[in-house]
C-alpha cells in the first residue's frame, strides 16, 4: 500500500502548489472573476482536482493571499535589520501601496469571507512594522512622542487609502510617503 | 386655483423638509437600515408622502447627503478666510474626521447609487480644500513643493480611511493630524 500512497502523495503536494500558483497569478489581474474553473484553467487541472486539494474556493483564495503577503513580511524584518531604519520604512512604505495597489479589490472581497490563514498573517505583517518602527526610533529616525501600535494603525490604514484611490496620480503615493515621513521625523 | 394651490405648495415645502431633516437624522444614527417606512416615521409624514415629495428613497437619501456637507463646506470656506490658515486646516481636518467617523457607512452605500447632489457637494468641498491649501501655502503656512490637488487627494483619502478605522482609538485621528501637519509644515 504505501509504495501506492507515495506518489499520490506527491501528486497532491503538486495539485496544490500549482493551485496556489494559479490563483496568486489571478488575484494579480485586477477586474478578474476568480472562479473554480477560471483557476483549473490557469493551473491546468481539472476543477475536481482543485476542490479535492483546498475544499473550497473561499480556503483556496486564503491560503493564496496569506502566501503573496509573505514576502511583505520578510522585507518588514529585512528593514529592521538595516543600519537607517527610517530610510529602510520609507521604502517599505512605497512597497507597501504597490501591492496594495494591485490586490486591494481582493482585499475588500474578502471582508466578507473567514481567512484565518490571511488573517494570522496580516497580524505578522502588522507585527514586522510596530517592530521596525521601534527600531527606527531607537535609531533616532522617527519621533518618539508617537505610540508605534497607533502609527502602524494610521501608516497601515493610510497607505491602503492611497493605494486604492480613484484619483491615484503619480505624485500621489511619493507625496504622501514625504508627508508621513516628514511628520515622523523626530521634533528638533 | 391659486390661493388653492398655494397651501398645497406650502405643504409640500414643509413636508420636503420634514423628511429631509428625519433623513438627517436617521443618518446620523450608525446601523440604522433606513427605508421609506423608518423615515415616515421619524418625519411623523406617511410613507406616500415621502415618495411623492422625492421620487424615490435614493433621491431623498441624496439630498439629505448634500445637505449634512453643506455645513462643512462653510467651515473650510471661513477657514480660508482665518489670519492663520495652516492652523486653520489642522482644526479642519479634525472636524472633516469627526464627521466621516458618523457617516462613513453612509458613504460606502452611497458609492452604490447614482447621487447626482451628493457628487456635486463633494466636488464643492474638494474645491474649497484646495483654496484652502493655496491661502495656506500663501501664509507660508505648508510647503511648496506638493501640489495642492494631489494634497487634497492625500487628505481626504487619508481622512476618510482614519475615520473608518476599525482601531480608532482616542489618540489616532490627533496623531494622525498631527503627523500630517508636521509632514506639511515648510521645510527649513
Amino acid at each position: 500500500m504505501s509504495t501506492a500512497e507515495h506518489p499520490r502523495r506527491a501528486d497532491a503536494v503538486r495539485n496544490r502548489h500549482l493551485a496556489l500558483k494559479a490563483t496568486k497569478t489571478l488575484l494579480a489581474q485586477p477586474g478578474t472573476t476568480i472562479t473554480v474553473e477560471a483557476i483549473a484553467r490557469q493551473a491546468g487541472l481539472g476543477a475536481a482536482t482543485i476542490v479535492r486539494a483546498f475544499g473550497t474556493k473561499d480556503a483556496l483564495i486564503d491560503a493564496a493571499v496569506a502566501d503573496l503577503l509573505e514576502p511583505l513580511i520578510q522585507r518588514a524584518h529585512q528593514a529592521a535589520a538595516e543600519p537607517d531604519p527610517a530610510a529602510a520604512l520609507r521604502r517599505f512604505l512605497l512597497e507597501l501601496i504597490d501591492f496594495q495597489a494591485v490586490h486591494w479589490i481582493v482585499s475588500e472581497q474578502l471582508t466578507r469571507l473567514p481567512v484565518p490563514l490571511t488573517s494570522a498573517r496580516r497580524a505578522e505583517l502588522r507585527k514586522a512594522l510596530v517592530d521596525l518602527l521601534h527600531r527606527a526610533r531607537e535609531a533616532g529616525g522617527i519621533r518618539t512622542d508617537i505610540d508605534p501600535d497607533v502609527t502602524t494603525v494610521m501608516l497601515g490604514e493610510a497607505a491602503y487609502a492611497i493605494a486604492r484611490s480613484s484619483d491615484a496620480s503619480p505624485d500621489l503615493a511619493a507625496s504622501f510617503v514625504t508627508v508621513m515621513m516628514d511628520g515622523l521625523h523626530p521634533r528638533s
